[in-house]
């Protein structure tokens, strides 16, 4: 019932996930969305480890945030030399953020075996790091790696590290179950004795190997933990770290403490899925809170007892955490939903007509065909103004070709020859590019340019492509996505098709398209 | 501490979930895989809700298992009929189970609200169904719908409908989280009440809205239910049921509780992994105990402490569930991980020489350029191969062309050429595709089929591109990963450049050439 404190270490500890690589484009990115929600710790990596993560650290502290607090990450000194000496922590220090995180060794068996150095060293290099950091004027974070299993292993030993930190000055100590085998009860016990040794806030950090990391992460905070760490959507290394989007519902709604500024709930679901769109990793839909199925439903005995009362089958109102119902296989929420789209797009889509009732039908048809207008408004907008003869077509293919080649021991090469009509007119161009795709794109643009200058002033600001039922291979449906910006906006658009060229031709006349109806639609308003 | 009964029901509320559909023969397939890990009630459908369902049990009663129970699901009757009157009690009785599992009502507001009748009448129906099977000599496991919810809006009543299913004679009392959105401690405190209201032993039916199905599966069995009710994988509606591939190993291995005959627990991956293979759905790498990731290192500094001592970063011994170590080589990764990797391959890295100093700088460029060989071990074993001077080239490329073609309200057609040496002879040759990688994969094939006939035995299995840095747009570097399989096996190679084709055809390449070399090498050892 209290103030509960999040750090979320999606950007460093998430990282360790297999599969998982984000430039430090993306972490940035992902900084100023975490602190849109207002997460008020970050931790964004580990300057001692990689170069990436240093540059990572120059970048942010340009960025204007709200809220968030930046914390950097690395281990206690290494033993035998000074914190002086020690090139991780100069590393730790020039990352120059206002907080650090730092993680020492509970457990004997790992100051043995994988240190290789003895308890009272250990003592050492945990009271020099943090009072090296507090002299320095940094808040400190101190990551208990291993407490629990250095509890069980030596309890009294795993305590007085953590007075060790607590004594030199740590803000915070963080109680890690590093490895995510402990079961709820053993945490609620072990927090309370921790509780009772150490004066200073106690955190939680829990991985979830045993499929208990929320539960885990909820005991603590109900035996007096303050501060819960965790990433994103679980990810992290082996079967994740702690989910922060089960964890902050589950705290805020289920047990009635406070985490994020208020009203801040209900941007969860689109956190979720854009930290999922960056690290390019499916979202899966089953997750709890902000999956696309988390309020779904499919048995006609629940959908009927749904639309009487809806916590007849959902245990919580879907809006508090930004997600919505679905109610599958129902015309009837098709026509909400689309309602609900057209007013946010300022469209004035007649209900219940036959043009409404051919445009869902269409949309039906399109998103079992695998198109998805969640992350591609813009190309859902085109549809509807097309669908309302709001729009005329800017050019019309005649002919498109792209030719790649390769010779032994030479680079590769990629040129497209294009044939467009436009208005009365016929354009026949073509043009190389480092892809198929970047020479198509060159292509349609050298066509149109001509005819329309503006094209100059806009570009491709963003390229995915996702391969749908994987299991075809090759011969499986691909949605591109794209972004498209000019000086003051961007806007995504969309494709599928079982041919990643016609996909992106999908995509990329959709962007451009969109950037001239965009342009005619302004000045006709001035 | 004790025997722990748990019910199977992945067949019936398992395939509730989004995508998910299961023919008759793959319920029966997954029975007898249910059967042999050891599983005492498997729930096998519905009957009265669709005719598959009764198929599936005729034909299960020919099936001869080892030890599980079959158990067929209905509702208590209507309301305002008797149960001889009620089709889906008659269904029920005619699937001809020796078990039956039957749900009822303990809400009020599901009473009044959805079933549109009377607190009474419903009291009526539970006792009239339960005692109408009994009387037929069925073991009888009742369902108490919502019984968490319904406690909660109006314990006293939830408590009478739970002691009427007792008092009519059923054998198990399972208390449902349907919702799924309770909390572990309310699962505690309101099982221990019910465990004090009714003499018959009680089980636990958790859905994991909340993130929590494991956790207040677990807390039930601590506050004394005795079954455990569940999905393989967690399948089901929304965030799906209690995943029982965490709920087994956790009650077996860190509760001290018995829930499988002895030593079956070590095919659980395997079962799990069946049943996702069956079910047509990825299994999540980072499940829990059974997914791909589940012990997988890819922290350089973990992967030396491993190495030294499992225990300190892994919560179990893996091969406990049946599953296995993997040591990632990523760009965090040191020499060590690289060491393990090459033993596991069974490959002699020279340590500290030139040689393995030249493979480590490569691997590093290679990483550093966008290679990821964590997805992708055949790419990484024939890189070290190769280095080591143990393998030939199969084949080499002269040159390849691949030629999209497109024209107004056309499709795009694909096709490629491709010219090769193999050995000292030249082959020449051309094949079409729906897309590019698709043509080039079936031109390559075609090429090389007439000197290496196996070919014709292996196929891609999977694809999967990730543009890496985005902000490049179309001029941006694309990895590929592709999965190639045989009879036997299947394995994945990686391929990145700037050009999509380029990188599909490195990836490609390397699938091939990898199979070619097994066979080599699985006939010289021979």
């Amino acid at each position: 019932m209290g103030k509960i404190v999040v750090l979320d270490t999606t950007l460093r500890d998430g990282t360790q996930g297999e599969g998982i690589s984000l430039s430090v484009e993306d972490k940035l990115k992902i900084t100023v969305k975490l602190d849109a929600l207002g997460i008020p710790y970050i931790e964004g990596g580990w300057p001692g480890s990689n170069p990436k993560d240093i540059e990572y650290f120059q970048r942010v502290q340009k960025l204007s945030l709200q809220q968030a607090k930046i914390t950097a990450f690395s281990s206690t000194r290494r033993p035998g030399i000074s914190v002086e000496e020690d090139s991780n922590i100069q590393e730790l220090l020039k990352a120059g953020t206002p907080a650090v995180t730092l993680f020492g060794k509970s457990w004997d068996l790992h100051v043995v075996q994988a240190l290789n150095t003895t308890l009272e060293e250990n003592l050492a290099m945990i009271k020099d790091t943090v009072s090296f950091f507090k002299a320095a004027g940094r808040e400190v974070i101190y990551d208990a790696e291993h407490f629990f299993d250095g509890y069980k292993s030596n309890s009294q030993y795993a305590l007085t590290t953590i007075r060790a930190a607590a004594d030199a000055g740590a803000d915070w100590v963080v109680l890690c179950d590093t490895n995510g085998g402990m079961l709820p009860s053993e945490i609620g016990e072990i927090v309370t004795v921790a509780g009772e040794n150490v004066s200073v806030p106690l955190g939680i950090h829990a991985h979830n190997d045993g499929d208990l990391a929320v539960a885990n992460s909820l005991q603590a905070v109900a035996s007096g933990a303050q501060m819960v760490q965790g990433t994103i959507n679980g990810l992290g290394e082996r079967c994740g770290n702690a989910n922060l989007c089960s964890i902050i519902p589950n705290l805020e709604l289920k047990m009635g403490d406070s985490c994020l500024p208020e009203n801040n709930l209900s941007l969860l679901t689109e956190t979720a899925h854009y930290v999922s769109e960056l690290a390019n990793l499916a979202q899966q839909s089953q997750q709890p809170f902000v999956g696309m199925s988390a309020f779904a439903h499919k048995g006609g005995i629940h959908v009927s007892a749904v639309t009487k009362n809806p916590a007849t089958y959902e245990h919580m109102d879907p809006q508090l955490v930004g997600n919505k119902r679905r109610v599958l296989v129902s015309e009837l929420s098709g026509v909400s939903n689309l309602k609900y789209k057209a007013q946010e797009l300022n469209i004035e889509l007649p209900l219940e007509t036959p043009e409404s009732r051919e445009i869902i039908k269409r949309i039906k048809e399109l998103e079992h065909k695998g198109f998805q207008y969640e992350g591609a408004e813009a190309s859902l907008e085109l549809l509807l103004r097309k669908a309302l003869n709001q729009y005329q077509d800017y050019f019309q293919l005649e002919s498109l070709k792209v030719i790649m080649e390769k010779r032994e021991n030479m680079g590769i090469t990629s040129e497209a020859m294009i044939k467009l009509k436009v208005g009365t007119e016929t354009v026949h161009t073509a043009a190389e590019g480092n892809g198929p795709v970047n020479a198509l794109d060159n292509a349609l643009r050298k066509a149109l340019e001509e005819f329309y200058p503006d094209i100059k002033n806009i570009h491709l600001s963003d390229y995915k492509v996702r391969v749908l039922d994987e299991k075809d291979a090759t011969g499986a449906t691909v949605r591109v996505l794209i972004e498209t910006m000019d000086q003051e906006s961007s806007w995504n658009t969309v494709g599928v098709h079982e041919n990643i060229i016609e996909a992106s031709w999908q995509a990329l006349t959709d962007g451009i398209t969109y950037a001239l109806y965009k342009k005619d639609h302004q000045q006709s308003t001035q």
